[in-house]
């Protein structure tokens, strides 16, 4: 560390730095340990919502607050509670459940942050991604792209609850936010339904012979829960568990279905436990199926279907299931891999005690 | 044109061009046509071969010629007559049909060259590549990529012809060819069936987590004819045909399988006629199913399943069927694509005669 | 906009909002303008520090604050007086002032945040980058890219001023950053002097044959300011002026010098005035020469030699100079092309009046 | 190997042959060896032209042909004998001298093949791509890339002679060839010189915020004697020698000049010997200066200033020399690249014996 010279008495010191603070400018010396720590020590914090919270409340809301026209969305954001405030998952991820009511329907609009939605329950609603209509049932992931125009309609008459997870904060933080509403305030005109499914829904081929626009975020709009299982079930077979992760990709390129955000499902298998792991970079899960815990730097977290969780940038996680279960979990590694900032190990620890990295059981309200 | 200066007799002339001779020289001026026309003059010239001929020509094969250790394949190349008895499809392509007997075997080798199988007859042979056995079926293409080791084996009782594709004679002209054979001459050890489906056999999926290594050409190693058949569906559910093309894809780059070769699927409705359309590069096609004609640079060529015909660079092609008809095909695209040298065209003919693009009728023999 | 529903009486609405906060659940709908602006609306606001200034404080912290054995550096960030006391230039960029006394140095280490050294005053220093010595002189770039060691020594009887450039608020809001110091904290062990200067230094060609190590960033670690003069002036004798820009590149990719970095200079002739332009990504600029002003967002700032300032993301930005000046910047712009985020365009005014985008001078203190 | 059956007597054998033929398939089982050898088999033999030759056939070709408008080039072929009186260098590669005498002028034209230019003799002359005037001259390196409009002006009353390298051999094997006069058959309307050096000629940076087209090949045309020669010097002073290599780039990125084409420059210092070689690809080689021997495949070729030599692909290689020498060389290297078929390894001998890699001393005519 930079220290003040022999001869500075306190009185210039603190002069000079009254003059710097004057004139705008800060000394790096008393804070480059904190700028610069010696491993990520995000503000981010691990927290896990309970889905018979999240469901109620979103029921609520419901009843509560209607869509109308020239609004916006019934989301309730997963605020975590280490980040000030912000209605954000992690420092550069937004979670949040959606909810749509029997007959109702979310207005169109588009912006750049790029979102998914993941189907946790109802059936049949069609989100409307530049005119071509998306069906959703339980398991399925849905893109809306960045700079896509979307909405949402509920013909059914049933209520569907969906997981939206978004780059928000961090295309916020990059001050790279445009926004604009579908005019007038109402849903797309629909060219079709399934039209991405149908054309880039191959397994391994793409179209070929007519002008198809493609840009940097995946033209295959709809994920099915039968494909993902199926897929897992394939891995599970090849690799024997106890633990598989498969990435929802861009036809197109091979890589992340959009270029900021990663998409994964992993599915662990009954009584297994996942290998220890940590990687720069914050993820936020949603059990889709099954029950167990997580143990997020020492401190466990027990979950079940559809609960919800953060694990903070170079946290240890490591999983730990009573029943086989499903995790779906969008992750911003994309846009570390983009920047060449991403890193990831796993650890192996000297013994193989049950309890080796909990330090105490957590439980969230 | 370039010509001799006036003064130049015809005497000094000659004994220049026998002194250029001498020297190992060749003067451009009297040739710059001929190597330099304004568009492609492929030596490469169509032709077709009837099944029936390859098929019982196959068979014989397998009557008299045994496959032995120490040995090699039983591959009856499509020789096409334009080429001067080279053993080629066309200038840059090879293509073959391989007839495998009940019990018989292939043993394993690799080459640079990159080899693509598409199952006519038979079921059940294992081709296996690098340890993975992979199953085949009629309608499945297989892989076998640059320098994987393969064999074939037949543990059935009935013989299988599948239809070989591969770059070889532009690796030939790239003087690029390496060969090993597997020692001692026989089936490697199989590690699994199926192994690269499990993995990379996802629909818009890849596995993740686990060090899986990949190269340039595609991982996965099988292409089922049920997903073919259910992609061409879609493509036709969603443009309304006449005619839709799929191309089989590498998922972990959504490219050609293959950094040479590519393949395709196109599906051709009963009645329908493609638009006509001429690119840089030959194809290789093989009827899979249906029955029709294909006239290139207006020769009309009859064709029904298991027929084989060749498409030389720049030809004009269109397609014309009585059945839905399925024409699997291998192209040099790939290639030209990474070179920047593909060009391609639809071509509006101003009358919409019926025999447009027809000047004759060809039968093969 | 969403609304309560009729029958919600404001009682109910208070205890559900109460209910939410409880659980770490955030309401979408009152926020959602706010998040979701139609244009960027960045906290970082334009602001400019002046040369006379910051070389007084400058000079003042090397009479007080001395670098010693485990330390760090002299070092003062540019503090934007809209960021609540963070020590950054903008939302995603650092930008300070170094100092380096006669004969002292600035021990090793390294850190994923990526930064650049532009030299403002002083000749001879030695940044050694991985073993590397590379000899500092004005107008001079230096790299020293993520996770390279690097460490400064003053041989010299003279102090020296540059001007540092990091991508450090990014990196942090990534929770991406590490940090390791060299030990014993002390200088590197030099390899060479000049080593990447003789190895990638060559106008528009690359080293063949041996085996060199190529990461993300530019392996050419010194840019001297003559190349950039000559190349200015290139263009400025092709393009007739009144303003050109020169990208310093990472000759392995052409691209930007670094994953997160990009670095510029700007060359406006006397009288001219740059076409108003804004882009999506916030800027550093270093006046290196030249006297002019700068309208931001309608804002005038005027500055000459060594002033620095800040353009926050989606500003216009019009340049207007009496004397022929050199601009260099820092930008975010790798990131946000890396993540598809970035955007640009010219700005056309109806008139052509003098003050077309001037509100108000502005003069720092 | 594969053989006939046991029971298969000659008779049916030979009408089965006969049977194959007439209906153009050819067996693989007879031809599999040559078809695929163990390592590349080239028809392309080493062979080397002299200068005293070339520069005598080419001035002689000054006297007896004039170039006329309607009109091409001078230009005389390397005609390596081994390839069956075809007029390559080599099986993928064109090499030849080109002529322009003194006001005289070649008309333009462009074509897909990819070209470049190496002078070795005269000062001065224009060649005009897209309008871009490069001026030449000895020791500069002119590209005119694929589908590139392109004439040679020589407004002095000196004639000049230089290198033609083209890809043609394989873009004529790719049945990929287009051609268009430029009309009427006369030199382009010249739009500035130099251009491109202006404007891509800036050491590691790029021009910005104006629209600059670019192509898959390098924008900039012109590489310059003195930046060669200065940055082989860069490399020697940082390697120690004995031989350094240096590869032309395309400053857009970072690659191959061309997609097709790679072009090098060797420097070998005084009574050096490069240390044992080989790679998948042909090179042709220009001594640009210097004298010296190389040994291809066990023969010793000797050459000096001028003198221009094959090697053919996967032939092993190694320069010695007498004087310091700048070997210039194109290579097919970036295809090979781009298809994924590349290999090179360096070779190591038991013993260090003069004479190790050499079988005996051929000297050409």
């Amino acid at each position: 560390m930079s220290k003040t010279a022999p001869a500075a008495d306190a009185e210039a010191l603190d002069a000079f730095y009254a003059d710097l603070e004057a004139n705008h400018l800060a000394p790096l010396w008393p804070i480059s340990a904190e700028l610069m720590p010696s491993a990520p020590t995000p503000q981010t914090a691990p927290y896990l919502w309970k889905w018979s919270m999240l469901r109620r409340l979103a029921e609520r809301a419901g009843e509560l607050v209607t869509i109308e026209r020239g609004g916006d969305r019934r989301v309730l954001s997963l605020a975590n509670p280490s980040l000030d405030g912000a209605p954000y998952a992690s420092s550069t991820l937004w979670g949040a459940i959606q909810y749509l009511g029997p007959r109702e329907s979310a207005p169109g609009h588009r912006h750049t942050p790029s979102a998914i939605r993941f189907v946790m329950e109802g059936s049949g609603v069609w989100t409307t991604v530049n005119g071509d209509a998306c069906g959703m049932f339980p398991g399925d992931l849905v893109l809306t792209p960045s700079w896509h125009w979307h909405d949402h309609n509920n013909e059914t008459d049933e209520p569907m609850i969906w997981f939206d997870g978004l780059d928000l904060p961090t295309v916020k933080a990059l001050d790279a936010i445009f926004f604009e509403p579908y005019e007038p305030d109402e849903l797309q005109e629909v060219r079709g339904h399934g039209i991405s499914e149908r054309l880039w829904g191959g397994r391994a081929s793409r179209p070929r012979g007519f002008d198809l626009p493609v840009g940097p975020s995946s033209p295959l709009l709809v994920y099915r829960w039968g494909d993902t299982d199926a897929a897992l079930d394939g891995l599970l077979a090849e690799r024997g568990g106890p633990h598989v992760t498969l990435e929802y990709t861009n036809p197109v390129t091979g890589g992340a279905v959009m270029p900021t955000l990663g998409c994964e499902m992993h599915r662990i298998v009954a009584g297994g436990r996942s290998r220890p792991y940590r990687k720069v970079g914050s993820s936020v899960y949603v059990v889709f199926g099954g029950a167990g815990s997580s143990v997020i730097d020492g401190q466990r977290y027990e979950w079940s279907r559809g609960d919800m969780f953060v694990v903070p940038s170079w946290a240890t996680l490591e999983h730990e299931v009573s029943e086989t279960s499903d995790l779906f979990c969008i992750t911003d590694r994309p846009m570390l891999e983009a920047l060449h900032l991403f890193r990831e190990e796993w650890i192996d620890f000297a013994t193989d005690a049950p309890s080796r990295l909990e330090i105490s059981v957590v439980t969230s309200a």
